[in-house]
């Protein structure tokens, strides 16, 4: 019944022509859902009933009549997507999870938004099943939506085959003012009109009110018509209250659009159903109880019952538990005939679903030795992906618009377009974000959590903190998503300080889950790219120079992967230097000159703080050992760095433009500067006396 | 001539109508500026001549026809503003500020991109005379205009009277696709449309280059539908390159758009002239030697010659200085009348201009002392603004669409809306941002540009991150913005770990020139908002919590605005415990109990390590002293507390959803657990024996 709808040339007004077909159980199914929502906001006393009992209709008629999932398999790969971009409402999500069969019992309902549960105040990737990706944050789960859409329809391309239509699903997204209203939903949807995403279904769920009141304070734009210049087919639903063949139908014709992805626009009555419905006393606090009472009766139920779900609406859900597991037999079915007909790709495919990376690929990383040719690391991050890609082909890449700075773009990629332009096709791995960088964070998040993609995006280093709000949903979310975060300190010279970044390594080593690399030379580049690709659930960004850096000696990726590690060493030193990337070099040189004046130093590499944190203590001791003071050496915010070392050189505020030496001399980031305080150092610790004990050890 | 122009129905094409009269030196100054920018990036063997190639002859036009402002005077109060947004063509800004008559000599030109230099890489305000707003990080320009727009509407409503119009300027925007990818561009855009700024002009560099190339592989949307969809007026000039009559209609037809901002999408070639023009590679890197030469011949130029300005261009400019002059002079003489007649407005608004805060505002501040209810400081800075929003009328500020959340809104406010809304008038000091947070830091920065207003802007903390592009330009900048961020840690409870800063700290922290308060409790507040109204040239942000915190005993105005100070003295201590913000009664706490079991424990209170910094050392000793091992402890990252303390307590990762004392507990944030850690530290630190020495003790 939910396939093979005809398509409608007018939505929502032409009702004689619906094909819906209403069923007994719909308004009590619907009102299932409001009073749930309504009983899971009161129990915790914190939460928005108001979105769920407005979009209860909606949520019905797609989950009942279109959705195509597994309750029992929440990760069977030819899904449909869901995605509640205003996630906020997730007493709606939880409450449909519920009902739909998954695995969220009435306890964990009555146990929202409380320490512990699987049910948190917004919806988490990994903490619940049926939860794709991590929303709240408002913008991102559009934008998330968008990725997994890209995701299917690269699968799609690579593996569907005639009369084999293995991946086919939709992404159908929710989504509220508030995630329209933020920046990166309108990058994402620029993108997704011009990728012609025709898989992507998104309900706007118009309801007049958000935190400030009636959304005319602030957001009276023409939004069908903004989403028609992105190059979206726009339909709207006037009443999204009770018109459910109009939402049937609008749903159905945005299944049948194969070139552009659809916007449904929904008017509905936010907390339909209560006193207060249409205001926003319904919007971010539970109903008073007596109105709580006054929905149930309204609905027809008992108003003193709580979290009452009527046989008749089990029973209809339970037909979505049969279709769901019928609709994965059979996909097995084909996946199976699949296997015998195209044994290559269902074995890759599988590999992929499991998230295995291929065999051997780590051989593929490039090695140097001293004496190889100096090389900027964004280049040597280059013949990484040049190296690994044909092997590695779960790689999707892109850059925002800096394909040719960022080196992103191996020689043999195709570009991810849609076919019509004659600019590639959805089998291509190369995507052209444009000038998007939040939102190409987080349509890589949704790359990641389709599942069987390893997705990486380039742009300056300091443009990553345009898409901060992604990245710590990657962190949180556990999505393996690599950034090729190029031109990434004052070395990047004539662009200046507005290019420079200065803050954004303190930013990111403290944002927990995140691997920060910055590699000093070819082995570390590789290095970082092994550990990066085998931490399934933890996204990395490597921080790349421009400018070129030599071959370090003692620097191997055995020696790197584990996040710091001694590159130089001396015995009964006097001073230890550690430092990162583009700045290990300078310190080498201030080491030979130290040792020339009888000062025995030490260099040590710590190209990623949240790794080398990760290995045991005995070993970190090791590296950053007792004995001796140790100085930091970075071309950023020295915030951070009394971690690791007893004095620290850094920038003491912005960059500065010019050509790049000079600009590292004004700073006094060179050989001679940085021996003269590592003298200075060792001079201020003996006149101190007593033991020089390693800043990591601590006392809990 | 550049006023009073008519209203043209139709743009471009019905010349006939154009009122423009071309003058003979119009070709010769507009091929100096191709040609000036051309040398400037060949000297400097870097940086983009193609923009200024192709937007010298509406650059021309703006500034011979349109263009209010005295060279001589860069800050006369009533100048049209003018912002470059796509700042990596700068080497046209330079150009015009030299043949326009400001301070920027031959010699500048020559010295691009050099260390030191006033024309840096990118514009930056406060080095180059005549820039208004620093620029390249794309689309914050068009983000800032709109702020210098609304700052001219709210001044033009508060001062203007009849028969005197004393505010009037224009603002005008050049932008390139770059801008109009990037999502803050999108929100600030749908912002001016809401708002009705009729008084913003943006020109949209139409060339179809960016640095991927053309821009069809990634950017194929409507730009002139969607900014229809926002509410502006669209207009189009076809040919940019040659057509100065189309140039001149659209610019003056635009003038006359009085409740709509108005873009002009003008189609123009990249390094036009060049071999290479129309293509990639005139964007961001020097023209060839033969090429340059060739640019120069075709525009009738000596191809041998460098930084040549004809005579003809000299006079044709020496017309702008004159014309300057001239408006600011008969501004003058209008605003000695305005004094005469409105003795009160004008006072008021020579101490705005002046950047003087009113006599005595001071006093006004809320004092608390210990007994005083437990407030949220979130609501505490509520009272302050409650407080000195009568007097401190330069406070202009708003929220992202959580102003009962955020409580930024004083009971007297208007709000700032076109008239016609019926929801308030320009006059309005209160700004509906929508839940556009990088838009709103983004528009701070313009407000605080054009001068006479301290922008304040309220959002979670954890969103201050989407905004993270536009914080650290008005770090850069030095533009006095405060953000009002409220919710600020693990304390929010039930919204979770989607919507609890952990990294944040540490990153604002890390921004040079940037003071992140979190202040303990109303004294705190009070001090951090005395600091931040005082600093004209930093921006702050105030970190404040949800839920309720208590009036501490010695927490002083007087002691808070130092940054940092002993909040609980005692002699020959065993332990400091150093914190901030909702953390510090708990630490209070702690050490309530370590000394009922004989620890003698010290309590530090640190709310803003920027402004401790700036402390005499002698000072900042007083307070971490050596002696005794100090613990720090914040519900944030640890990152960055090792600069002030031996031993850290933070969080260790996420925090989660549940009610925020559940949260605070499981996280070992009680005075239980802090008393416990610090007895280990006594106890690690009375075994390692020596002396403890403070951490802010260096060796340089």
């Amino acid at each position: 019944m939910y396939q093979n709808t005809p398509t409608l040339s007018h939505i929502p007004r032409l009702l004689t022509m619906s094909s819906f077909q209403p069923e007994s159980s719909d308004a009590t199914a619907i009102n299932t859902i409001r009073t749930l929502a309504v009983d899971i906001v009161s129990k915790s006393n914190s939460g928005h009933p108001g979105a769920p009992m407005g979009m209860a209709p909606v949520s019905h008629i797609l989950f009942s009549r279109f959705f195509k999932a597994n309750p029992k398999n929440p990760k069977w790969f030819n899904r449909d997507r869901f995605v509640l971009s205003n996630g906020h409402a997730c007493a709606l999500q939880y409450t449909l999870l519920h009902l739909l069969g998954f695995n969220v019992t009435i306890d964990d309902l009555k146990s929202f938004r409380q320490l512990g549960s699987i049910t948190p105040g917004h919806p988490e990737a990994g903490v619940t099943d049926g939860i794709e990706v991590t929303t709240g944050p408002l913008g991102q789960g559009i934008a998330n939506a968008v990725g997994l859409a890209i995701a299917q329809a690269h699968f799609g391309a690579g593996y569907n085959k005639e009369g084999f239509e293995l991946i086919n699903n939709h992404t159908y997204v929710f989504l509220g003012d508030g995630c329209l209203m933020e920046g990166v939903s309108g990058e994402a949807s620029s993108l997704a009109g011009h990728l012609q995403l025709g898989n992507l279904i998104a309900i706007y769920d118009d309801n007049h009110i958000s935190i400030d009141g009636d959304t005319n304070v602030a957001f009276t734009e023409d939004v069908n018509k903004r989403y028609e210049a992105y190059g979206w087919e726009v339909l709207v639903v006037e009443n999204g209250d009770d018109d459910l063949a109009a939402i049937y139908d609008a749903i159905a014709k945005a299944q049948q659009s194969k070139n552009k992805p659809t916007l449904i626009k929904l008017r509905t009555t936010i907390g339909y159903g209560s006193k207060l419905q249409g205001t926003h006393g319904v919007h971010g606090a539970p109903l008073k109880a007596d109105d709580a009472a006054n929905v149930k009766s309204k609905f027809g139920f008992d108003p003193q019952a709580h979290f009452a779900v009527p046989d008749e609406t089990k029973a209809a859900y339970a037909k979505f538990i049969e279709r769901g597991a019928a609709l994965e037999a059979e996909w097995e079915k084909l996946f199976g005939a699949y296997k015998s007909k195209y044994p290559e790709e269902h074995a890759e495919l599988c590999r992929r679903i499991a998230g295995e990376l291929p065999q051997g690929w780590e051989q593929k990383l490039p090695v140097y030795k001293v004496g190889d040719p100096a090389i900027a690391s964004r280049s040597l991050s280059e013949k990484v992906l040049q190296a690994i890609s044909g092997t590695v082909v779960e790689l999707v890449g892109g850059s925002a618009d800096l394909t040719g700075s960022n080196l992103t773009r191996v020689k043999e990629a195709v570009d991810f377009q849609p076919a019509s332009t004659g600019l590639g096709d959805y089998s291509g791995r190369y995507i052209r974000y444009g000038v998007r960088e939040h939102a190409m964070g987080a349509i890589m998040n949704g790359l990641a959590a389709y599942g069987g993609i390893i997705p990486f995006g380039g742009t300056f280093l300091n443009f990553v903190s345009y898409a901060a709000g992604a990245v710590r949903l990657s962190a949180l979310s556990h999505h393996q998503v690599i950034w090729v975060a190029t031109h990434d300190s004052i070395g990047l010279g004539e662009d200046g300080p507005t290019h420079q970044p200065v803050e954004t390594a303190a930013h990111f080593r403290a944002v927990p889950n995140l691997a920060f690399w910055r590699p000093a030379d070819g082995n570390e580049t590789s290095a970082a790219y092994l550990v990066a690709l085998k931490s399934k659930k933890t996204p990395s960004i490597l921080s790349l120079s421009r400018q070129n850096l030599p071959q370090l000696e003692n620097s191997t990726i055995e020696h790197a992967v584990k996040g710091g590690y001694v590159l130089h060493e001396v015995e009964n030193e006097d001073l230890t230097i550690v430092s990162t990337g583009s700045e290990v070099p300078i310190a080498v040189e201030a080491a030979s000159i130290l040792e020339k004046e009888g000062i025995k130093t030490r260099v040590v590499s710590l190209p990623c703080w949240e790794v080398f944190d990760s290995q045991p203590q005995e070993y970190r001791l090791s590296v950053l050992r007792s004995g001796a003071p140790i100085l930091s050496v970075e071309a950023y915010s020295t915030v951070g760095w009394q971690k690791y070392s007893h004095e620290q050189l850094g920038l003491p505020g912005w960059g500065a433009s010019g050509p790049y030496q000079k600009v590292y001399e004004s700073f006094g980031l060179t050989g001679a500067n940085i021996a003269n305080l590592g003298k200075k150092t060792v001079e201020f610790y003996k006149k101190r006396g007593g033991e020089v004990t390693s800043p990591l050890l601590k006392a809990f």
